[in-house]
């Protein structure tokens, strides 16, 4: 059974896997994360976008049945190219994130929280003005939040300080509905939703995904019978993701393998 | 004249060339920063040693008259592979830092903050051990730190929190000498030495890197006439290096060209 490929720049794209599991458990999943050249937040469009072209080619030459892109940075700076360049069905988190805050928005005005690469994009602005161009969405971008993530400092006081602090444009400009712009981001789901107040929808991309996955997937392929066999590849090595991956995942991750960066430059050359 | 090549993971090896520029100032510079892979702190010995040897052999390809590792979390995981490969000097920043600190200290208790790779290194640990086996040496890994600084928030209540966080430990067991193992720290010198007290001498790597350097230079190169030309090479795009080198250099930085990581992977087998 051919899997889904997914990939991000290292671990939080498995925010979208957690929910792909729970909403698709049938499907076996081949995960890419670029975890030697992580982050992409604070990196370039061109860089991204180069980056994320050879791990798609890379995921192709293993016969993926698409590709989704479980990074907003990778999907906000890449994803036409991608579209452009793949065989089989690419899809991102930012049209799925866009359609679901649009249907939830009273007001009409909606922020989005996300990576320096993610805001400087604008991708969640044409999003949500291609569905409707009626819609005021005010952006701001995060950088701090995804090393708290990492540092294992969701519940610190600190977080709720710097999440308070990024917040306050946005709530100041009355934002009834928040996109979270980035796959770390749900592991702050608590402490941004204290934040935000009750009266704001949050709005999380990678739940999205997996239910705009359901309706992508390609028919034709039979169910397999039995839990599915995934796997994951990795740029740096495989134990530090093993150890740290299942914060993202909730869930142990097994069957962990290493691919060079070397194997990756160059593959869109050939 | 044959340049002094400098190489870090990205922007926090300035505050090294800032020293050289400062104590050699008629030697030219040919700076390295692999921003589109940085940062190395938290990535595993084994994929910052490639990144390393690779960044090495380049810079060896244009004629450096000697290597200066000005990256902690790069020399604490590939100096010795770096000095073996080289035919030029190769000079990392623990060294100078470990000898600096066992000058100052009185009391024998030396505390080092770092990255995740340079404490869980240990190579302050050795190099410390190796000048005086009766010293004491308590490690802090510090990544909150670096985004901190790049963030901009030096003079932000939350970085004063996280420091006094992170200095805790090292100042319950009674330092009296503090080494800022990490070339993005020197930014945050003020801060530090107010969390740390005026009881603790802070030790500032990257100056002691440019007096070591200035010893082990190989003799026999002219003085240049004139003011050097120096350079800076970075892998990510580098209109935003330039934007934020100056608070790293203290300067404007000009003539920053782009090296595609493409150049660099598969070096090592040429």
């Amino acid at each position: 059974m051919r899997p889904i490929g997914v990939f991000d720049s290292g671990i939080g794209g498995l925010t979208v896997v957690r929910e792909i599991f729970r909403i698709l458990p049938e499907e076996p999943v081949l995960f890419f994360g670029d975890t030697a050249r992580l982050p992409y937040g604070p990196k370039s469009a061109e860089t991204v976008t180069r980056f994320s072209r050879q791990i798609t080619r890379f995921l192709l030459a293993r016969n993926v049945r698409c590709v989704v892109v479980a990074c907003n940075t990778a999907s906000s700076a890449a994803l036409p190219v991608l579209e452009r360049e793949s065989p089989v069905p690419v899809l991102g988190v930012i049209a799925p994130g866009a359609r679901a805050a649009a249907r939830e928005t009273r007001s009409g005005v909606i922020g989005v929280i996300g990576t320096r690469g993610t805001v400087a994009s604008g991708a969640y602005e044409r999003a949500l003005q291609a569905i409707d161009p009626a819609l005021r969405v005010v952006s701001e971008a995060c950088p701090l939040l995804v090393p708290l993530v990492e540092e294992g400092w969701a519940d610190h006081p600190v977080t709720e300080q710097v999440v308070r602090q990024y917040l306050d444009p946005l709530l100041r400009r009355s934002i009834d509905t928040l996109i979270l712009g980035c796959t770390h981001f749900p592991v702050l789901r608590d402490v941004i939703g204290k934040v935000a107040g009750e009266g704001v929808v949050i709005v999380d991309a990678a739940r999205e995904t997996a239910c705009a996955l359901r309706e992508a997937l390609p028919p034709g392929e039979p169910a397999s019978k039995g839990a599915p066999s995934h796997r994951f590849l990795v740029t740096d090595v495989p134990h530090r993701f093993r150890e740290e991956a299942e914060l993202f995942l909730g869930a142990p991750v097994e069957r962990v393998e290493r691919v060079e960066t070397e194997q990756l430059e160059g593959i869109c050359q050939e």
